[in-house]
């Protein structure tokens, strides 16, 4: 059972290493733009996350169902829900600070969308999603810190200008929720979305460590 | 600013690391046992990995004081709160496969003790210390996937014999607190016991990364 991570994320890759699986990666060229575009204004951030995470798993799911006859397609997507606001990766520095400003001492909801897209005998086969929500709490760094952290340049490649897993972890006081959704990939909900399909997490891992 | 980890845990070492932070390791010969012991049967959580982290932290500060004229010693020590037990590494396959037994589909508390001591010309200077709870939601493993994860050999190494930043991530369902302190050592309290002496997070990193 071959799992294909359709996600460039290294966080996302990490996660899943971490955890004992290392999956095929192959990158999706879904437009998000215009995806979101097309969801209109009304999308909940459950709407907009889940839409990506399928787009992107179904468009590597058609392009490697001949190279990976029996496995599954992942595709995840990640957004911050800050204010009554869905933001995603900063557009600079200065974004990113203004982003610190508002986040610094509050809460945010991380929502990262799921998508499972089974490959069976070299077809595409079930599709399965779900999404998961964890509220962060964020420290107030010093300006010293913050301007470290944006010169370190972590802050701005990531959906709410912050890591959980990297340097940003300094600055998270607390989650209430699955730590993993926040890097981007949410261990135990990907479970319960293969279990779906039959397979389990042992499936995954093959032959035990000696 | 040199940070010393008194610690031979490899997780807390990668929490630095993922962090920025590339510290020099020592690890001390606390008799953790007798500790323990000496502390007797009314120590609370708190004390006890307090009292753990304190010593560990001591004793390497004793240790390194003249060849790290100037740096900050941290000790820290982690245990996992069940039905009014704490509990540490289990003793062996059988005592992992009865942790998970009892832990399934139910929640714990992780217990870390953080202490820092400073090193200021040569000479060891000021304490600070702290601790940190978070609550884990653990789910429930099939018994393949149990045996899989027992065989794998990473519980048997950990605390309350599972690991939130590797495959025991799989069935972690949710936490409230800080994912750090689970692993073994609180970013976020971390930081603010730095802050107690002075010391920012920027002070760690160094240059920034180009």
């Amino acid at each position: 059972m071959r799992l294909v991570l359709a996600s460039a994320s290294p966080a996302r890759l990490a996660i899943l290493r971490g955890a004992g699986v290392e999956p095929l990666v192959e990158v999706s060229d879904v437009d998000e733009d215009a995806l979101v575009a097309e969801l209109g204004e009304d999308a909940t951030p459950e709407d907009t996350v889940g839409a990506l995470a399928l787009a992107k798993a179904r468009t590597v799911a058609a392009r490697v169902a001949e190279a990976v006859p029996d496995g599954v397609v992942v595709g995840a997507d990640s957004m911050l829900w800050l204010d009554g606001e869905l933001v995603g990766k900063p557009a600079g520095v200065d974004a990113a600070r203004g982003r610190w400003d508002q986040m610094a001492g509050r809460a945010a909801d991380l929502f990262t969308g799921h998508a499972l897209v089974q490959l069976t005998g070299g077809a595409v086969g079930r599709e399965v999603t779900g999404h998961a929500r964890t509220a962060v709490a964020f420290s107030e760094p010093t300006t010293a810190e913050l301007e470290a952290y944006l010169a370190s340049g972590e802050p701005l490649a990531v959906a709410g200008a912050f890591t959980l897993d990297g340097r940003g972890g300094w600055f998270v006081e607390g989650i209430e929720g699955d730590p993993s959704n926040v890097v981007g990939l949410s261990l135990p909900l990907l479970r319960r979305l293969l279990a779906e399909i039959g397979v389990g997490v042992d499936a995954l891992w093959g032959a035990p460590t000696p």
